[in-house]
């Protein structure tokens, strides 16, 4: 048995005779409505902030609370490694989504409530539970040892359900606080609960309003329907004509700045997809984007343009006879490396004034937040190292993945930090975020705990 | 002077000396907030039945409170005239349109306030004013004659606004009650205040629900853009494609059935349109629907399909990264003579299941209540006397217009009472009917009177 595993041996059994403590303050931190975009939520979000920075004073941080034009970020040290040993910058956040709709929990969202192995809570896991597993292991390690083998930064953030425009803001404020060797993103998982894996990119994002107005009111359908331009009709058209029949996408420009992926890059990573697990979970085919690729590599490796939502005249049960003034979308952009998420914003907003037809006047208003894509190589150090981890936990090789979803604070966060990023998590598909009945097992929470203090033990010089 | 001059010349000193009279027993008929769509309105419809089955009583008419599945239709008839006179029926109804948004109208809808010559209320056009008018000149009539030149039926129903479907179930039974004729719809208007017009034709009508689902659950549209399908996408598709780009609908078999109007009979109908007006009162601009016709001819002649409403995904402000599971459209089309509505209807909807890609499902609900087309020849015997009573009462020649529209009950009411129908009105497309400020000039309160008393004369043999 080599040092490593001592390690891991003796930190599971100290993990097992202290379930009952770490349970409770798991609960704890999940009992916080900790909503980030509902402002009837702030005095939860202060008790959830109140209760992490005496928590990790207690774990011997040195902690600081950050204002922000929002919600504060929690900013936490610890360097006694010395100044030989490197630093691990790690991500976290404490703000959750909303819990509508309600009815639909079978244990209220607040008050967590294990069934079956898994605990149900709105945070279970993204990210209160992937967040509560770091501070579990730095609490542990330093139980184990009387110290942490590498100096350990945290930044734990409260908008990141609502974009990050807090944090973004203060980053450049905090250059040298945030310095680090190495940044550890944990807020994302793996493909099979069975397979360890780390990601090693995230799309970016652009997403704007569409708005076409053809009239100052709106007017009945028998008089006016053959005479009149229809803003739905408008609408459907621009949108329809946004992709060919292969899903690719026409807006003159959008694929230019797209990088390819090689196919030595793209040998290293997973693709593997399970259309019958996809269906069972969805209830949908993956027959969606273009048709020249794979389901994963569209999701991963593609950009992608979705339509997330329309709305125009009436809506209503029954029928109204009315032709509307105005319609509206709202859609999205995926976007790969090197796609410049404003630039892309501004493409498909080119796209639909140069199209409108007379007589139509069309606005488009592109979100702030957007994010651009990121991609780790796998032969980055901090990659080596995270990928020998949860082989070491899982028994097993690490796979490599992607991921289509975007966190759009990271490329500004690796940037002011300097360091090398690594993506991870324990996250699963069937962990209900962002919907009713989300949870997490307490078999990650404890797999997490030994990543994460195995981690920082072979980061250790 | 001509005799029939002269009962105008003496009708027209009547309705001024009674101004005062008329005046509030108009102003009482519309201060009823007969909103026949609204459950909560039903003691206001109750009310409103009692005064009109009063105010037709003490006009010496027979009156008969017919019930139906929904508001019942007040039936009253005159046949004193006897035998050897012909019958005219005449259609107006009682219900009035919901008056959302409240806070747009300038006096409170059922409080009748004068302007400008112009009285403002809901209703006060559609179909109050036009009711009263027809009243007024019964009443006036036997005033100045002390009795009625021919035999009068009149049906005034409480569910125009919403279908019809009330007097639709009854009409079989009523057959010999409604016997006529001739049979006058005066629920119609003219294309120009100065001109008198006798609508020759309404477009008939069917409209229904589109659904596409593609999934069981809503979801992440970072994770899942690019591989699921998503419904607004399809729904886009579809919608665009019902239509190529000169505006022509592209259902199969879609116009088969349309009747197409002879040179002959265009030249009898003025298709005059004045797109300046038209902007000045709409904000937009004529450049919907077939590009091979003019205005009118899209909006008379010539089928249409609309889309009424869509939604679907997340409408709110800002953003929500979602593909959502479903999405919904409601259309209508607007019909020519000789088209079949559920025909139609089940075209569309066998289009949308024909093309519907792999892995969505949907489902096309025809809504109830869909109405044919109506053309009437301008050389029957009813339009030959209308068209006289407007030139006698305008001073000048009666154009033949056509109507966008529909009104389901047409056809139907035709049927039953086996009499020449003639449409007619003086609504302008300014009154605001269906909009907050709906309102109708006295003077053609005035007009209304004269018209309908003169044609009446008229018909006498």
């Amino acid at each position: 048995m080599t040092e490593k595993d001592s390690l891991l041996l003796s930190l599971e059994r100290l993990i097992d005779q202290n379930r009952d403590q770490w349970l409770k303050e798991y609960k704890k931190f999940l009992s916080f409505a900790s909503i980030s975009s509902e402002a009837e939520s702030k005095p939860a979000m202060q008790a959830c902030i109140d209760w992490l920075v005496d928590y990790l004073k207690q774990m011997n941080f040195h902690v600081e609370l950050w204002p922000t034009t929002g919600h504060p970020v929690i900013f936490a040290s610890n360097n006694r490694a010395g100044t030989k040993q490197p630093t691990l910058l790690i991500y976290n956040h404490y703000d959750v989504q909303p819990v509508d709709p309600l009815g639909e929990w079978n244990s209220p969202p607040f008050e967590p409530t294990i069934r079956e192995g898994d605990i149900y809570a709105r945070g279970a896991q993204d990210n209160k539970g992937q967040c509560f597993y770091v501070l579990q292991a730095l609490k542990l390690l330093q139980e184990q040892t009387g110290t942490l083998p590498i100096n350990i930064k945290l930044c734990i953030e409260g908008e990141e359900e609502i974009g990050s425009h807090g944090l973004g803001g203060i980053l450049k404020n905090k250059k040298s606080e945030l310095k680090a060797d190495y940044l550890a993103i944990v807020d994302l998982g793996l493909d099979d609960p069975h397979i360890p894996a780390i990601t090693l990119g995230t799309r970016g994002m652009v997403s704007m309003d569409v708005e076409v107005c053809t009239a100052t009111t709106d007017v009945h359908s028998g008089y006016h329907g053959g005479i009149i331009l229809n803003p739905i009709q408008i609408l459907v058209h621009l949108l329809d004509s946004l992709k060919d029949k292969n899903g690719r996408i026409t807006i003159p420009g959008f694929y230019d700045q797209a990088e390819t992926m090689s196919d030595e890059e793209r040998a290293l990573v997973s693709f593997q997809f399970n259309a019958v697990e996809y269906h069972r979970i969805t209830g949908g085919y993956p027959y969606g984007g273009e048709k020249d690729y794979t389901a994963l590599e569209r999701s991963w490796i593609r950009p992608t343009l979705e339509i997330n939502g329309i709305n125009g005249g009436y809506t209503g049960s029954g029928f109204k006879t009315v032709i509307p003034a105005k319609s509206y979308a709202k859609i999205s952009c995926r976007l790969v490396p090197h796609q410049d998420p404003r630039y892309i914003g501004e493409l498909v907003a080119k796209y639909f004034k140069d199209n409108a037809p007379t007589g139509a006047e069309i606005t488009v208003h592109i979100h702030p937040g957007q994010g651009k894509a990121v991609r780790i190589s796998p032969t980055a150090h901090v990659v080596k190292v995270f990928a020998k981890a949860y082989e070491a936990v899982f028994g097993i090789p690490c796979q490599y993945i992607l991921q289509g979803a975007s966190i759009p604070i990271v490329p500004e966060l690796q940037e002011t930090c300097e360091a090398e990023v690594v993506l991870l998590g324990l996250g699963l598909m069937t962990d209900q975020i962002h919907a009713p009945n989300e949870h997490f097992g307490l078999d990650r929470i404890k797999k997490g705990i030994l990543i994460m203090a195995q981690a920082m033990d072979l980061f250790k010089k």
